[in-house]
């Protein structure tokens, strides 16, 4: 099986921003991490802080992965445009969020990716990715 | 560990109701095969039309459970006293829903537990339970 | 044909509340008018003050009557659990209402109800009730 | 007894139109089927689409029937004038609909007209007429 | 004087339940502080997390006693069957909150049951029961 | 001077309709004690339930008329048309209401008439006509 | 007749303030032409930047005046308190607005003391004072 | 082909009304033009300010025309019978405006006539009519 | 004990405003029966309907009295900068209102104050400036 | 004529996504047809996912094209960027849709760049950019 | 250059009140620091709590000042009549906060003053009035 | 001290694009002016339209940069994004606007960045930029 991690805006900085919210791990470390306890599991992992790189990457998915996991950060809340590739591929997409949304500022309750992903893990942490990982299995 | 799984009004119709949206499994035949997979965990079940039984129930699984897994129908929408509840006890709730609520009825798209909980699993279908206990696991 | 008349919070009050909204004949009373009225009928009647105890009934009622009449009471207003209950069983429900609920307070306006049932009667006083018999001869 | 059945835009098309939500049956035949089931009941009947026009009518029942059962169509959720017309004449008016209002586009869900009249009798489909006639009787 | 305290979901936890909001008195401890400093008056108690149970006893309170004082926890905000039973009897009823409601989540700034009250006593902590009791003197 | 006063829906009972909001003098006599007062003016009457009507005299009024006096009655809280048709032409027109609207339903607090107008009069009754033709002088 | 003419906040700023809007004149100048033009009208005037100020000669105006004419500037659309003021005095008061406050910012649509009002006169510049005193006569 | 161009509310007041908004042309002299553009195209025109006479417009269209060119002017943003209409009936309907909805009053930016058309050109002056014409072309 | 006690806009005119909401008794006569009731507390007294003055007041109560009594009538519900000056101070301030703001106009439903005060104590009539007094001991 | 039709996100999938609303027609076989219809006119194309890169070439198309039509896709809701932009340049812009935003989501409805551009034509599928080409001749 | 500077309600505080929001130094230390350092221009300053004196000192500012430096406090939010007599005036404004008022509650997002400004300068701290004096070298 | 000047979308035309509201001199010409006044200040300068290559900048000023002054252009009111990546970065960003955003469109008046920068700068021109360099002196 192939799985696609996908990081939108600022989650490059995991580990050293708002450690409060997101705590002290890096993506990078908690990356291998995933990779140790999934040996069966090739998961490939992108990152970007630019809404369409990322859109390019879900239309890239089709065909090549059978899931991608996306945590869309502040795009989220934002962008049709995503939400609308998400609809647009055929590759079954799970939306994670590390930190409890519904539990910060009211604009980050309405996730408009929400309606068109296979499901949603939301504010476990970096457990999240984990879990995700274990709804393709 | 124990945990207990608490599923609110309508719920006791799974497999018959709705098959569409909830598929036609019922929880019965659903969590004996919970309870084969996860042999070292002690699952309780609970089920209940009324609000206030839930309440009950959460009151009573403080010291008594490791963990609750709570899917409050549709009380997940309209009860502030739920999530009082909730965030009164210290055993942590994992939220589940089975079907996808952010691509339903606007109404059902706000959770008015989310905010308290340690986490939300939502739209895996009956899975969204078993990705609950892994999450504790 | 057999009948279920439901009614919900503080309709046991009736002929004695509000006695300018809801007139002054008790339901007991009025009841037994419409069985007089309607022989050939099987009316039965339930009336609870618990959200629950009326999705419990309403469960009860499929494949044991071929209609229901339900009065929700204020639960009509914020109840998505007893909605949910109207949709998920088979059960033909009737909705009706003793008050013009259109020109009370505003947030008696909206009916939760309202979008899963067979039809709505509403305003005409306790004469709801034998309307929504009507409609199911 | 003599009623007057006030059809409002569109209604003409009963039986060709939407016949998913309508029905297939006209208007006029339909009436035909009332009259042969109510006939110590003088029923008369007025279409149109002018809103205007439907004011007009109602103000001509003053005096000449015992109740208007009016629906207004589209009129419904829009009409001010027509909802002051009610209220200024006082012949009982009974507001029907054909269709569950609550069920539909949510500018569908608020009657205007509803706060004025006797009593509203909705989602029947063309049965919403006869259970008006007997809510006269 | 006969005089009936209802406390409604959750308050049953007073004590252990986020003391930096509620304080950490038990309410059965306050109790017995209130019944000794008012000792020529009759206080009785109601505690449940049962919407409907709050209902039977506003209605059982008709006649019984003179004065209800009521805490309706979360269901202050949700609840219109419990406005309409307060509306519904002639017991005054006095309506309490230990914490400061209007300086909390935006949702406990609406109290549905205030519009129906002899009066409001909102924020003093424990010391609002107490003030209530007074307001019947 | 020619003036024209141009009468909304229902306007047609004055004298009749809801005598305490709008007096019991209909708008025929009253016309007549106008006319007797402004023995130089030229003043002409127009009444229609037809919205577009309405519009018809607005534009018929241009080049007959010094200025045009409309109580577009319910129209004037739902009539983008007639708003228009205001705008549209080069007579001034003065807005008038009997009932004070700012003291009715929320829905009447709002006039689209308003700010097309030269200027607008309301709530002094059948006075308003009186005010509004001085205005013109 | 005695009359009172209130102007609020800026208003003495009127001839030189925004003159696209409120025109040239001073209202110094304007009110002697008043004066002059209704010789057996005893017009007095008062005028002040002070909310507080307004309300308190709202009340001394109890006994001493037959009518009020108020503008209230920007008060007109925040002041419950001076909306109370009027409601809670005998004297009938005339709300005035020199510009026509529907074809402005959507924040000077609404009028609190409006409600309150015998009448309300609007937009037709420093005439909507002349047509106050006329209501009055 | 035949086509009906249907122009709405105050539209016979183009090339007079407002013409920094709508032009100076009339739209007599502008239908010679399109006529003369498209000579294999049987055009017929209907204007009408009568909202219900708009609605029979289109009910006759009906068998009798190959697609309708709607420019419903005011009627587009309140008339919910004019879009019932559109929906009845199985002609192609083409929405237009002569100018853009969206750079003008807030109202004005929503159509209800929108959902139901086949499709809208908005914008383009009178060009507008040319573009729906070659549409169906 | 030194209390002081501050009224807002209009409550100098208690006793004869409005009968029926604020009842007949004049503040000046009521203040003497609580003096009289509280011979160990020394009460002092402040009434403005000026709002810069009230804040004024609230600023020299520092230091000077061990709490506050306000009702800041019409204020309560605009003031921004009165309820900064509650939270300015550290004299403990507890609202009162003596009728019940949740059962009359909307904008009477939230009080700007509310969240800075101690407590708040509504719809007593006069009797909720006792119950303020008893807050303190 | 130069004409430069810009793509925004997701729309190089035209002809795989969501075949039921956007049809199955690749863009660039479309786009081949349409240069073939006119050949006077010199068509170039550009699609891109990302945001800003949208507006780079609208800047570009200053003085190098005689107009662009702009289908912005999920951007049309939410990005007030590119609406600067369109009013940021000289060259006219004409806003193409597919599908008919007014008949999907409710964020669909409302187009963030319609205000600014020369017209907009929406609805027609691939149709649309045809017209649109028409509208520049 | 002759500035003045204005502050609104509870200003006089500063230093005392909610320190973690406006820091501990006075307003009067404050000013002196400023002279110090611009000894070039000379500083007017005023401050009140009351409304209405603010405007009179805005009135008063004319032809008396090069600039106004504004802080109106709470009524910045609240105050159509400051905002007034801003745009009333030809003295520039320039409207400052010390606190960062988008960060804190959402009543405090908007001012009123805002659009009348010269400009506006927020949340630097009491260095805020420094930045605006330099706005006008 | 080194600075960091972040410029958003569409502000590379300044100087050519709407000149009543940016004004007419280039950034490159004016960013020369502010080189030239600041000489013992290290200014740097970065333009994208493309939201997160600014997400990357403000990464990237980490540490190499003493401050940061952003004018996200019309991502200020849409980008969640950026206003994470300032929350995110310890440099501190001051936010500049050169035109009075609260006098234009109502989506302008509102900016998500706001709440997270050190302070904000709107409305004074080409000179808010020198004024927040002044800022960090």
């Amino acid at each position: 099986m192939k799985l696609l991690i996908i990081n939108g805006p600022n989650l490059n900085l995991l580990g050293t921003r708002e450690q409060n919210i997101y705590g002290n791990i890096s993506f990078k470390d908690y990356l291998q991490t995933l990779k140790n306890q999934f040996t069966d599991i090739n998961i490939a992992y992108f990152q970007s802080n630019i809404e369409g790189e990322i859109i390019n990457k879900l239309h890239e998915s089709e065909g090549n992965f059978d899931g991608v996991i996306l945590n869309a950060g502040g795009y989220t809340h934002t962008s049709v445009a995503i939400a609308d590739a998400v609809r647009a591929i055929n590759t079954p997409v799970v939306e994670v969020h590390i930190s409890n949304i519904f539990d910060r500022e009211e604009y980050r309750h309405v996730s408009l990716i929400g309606p068109n992903v296979k499901g949603s893990i939301i504010g476990f942490g970096m457990d999240s990715y984990r879990l995700a990982i274990l709804s393709f299995s």
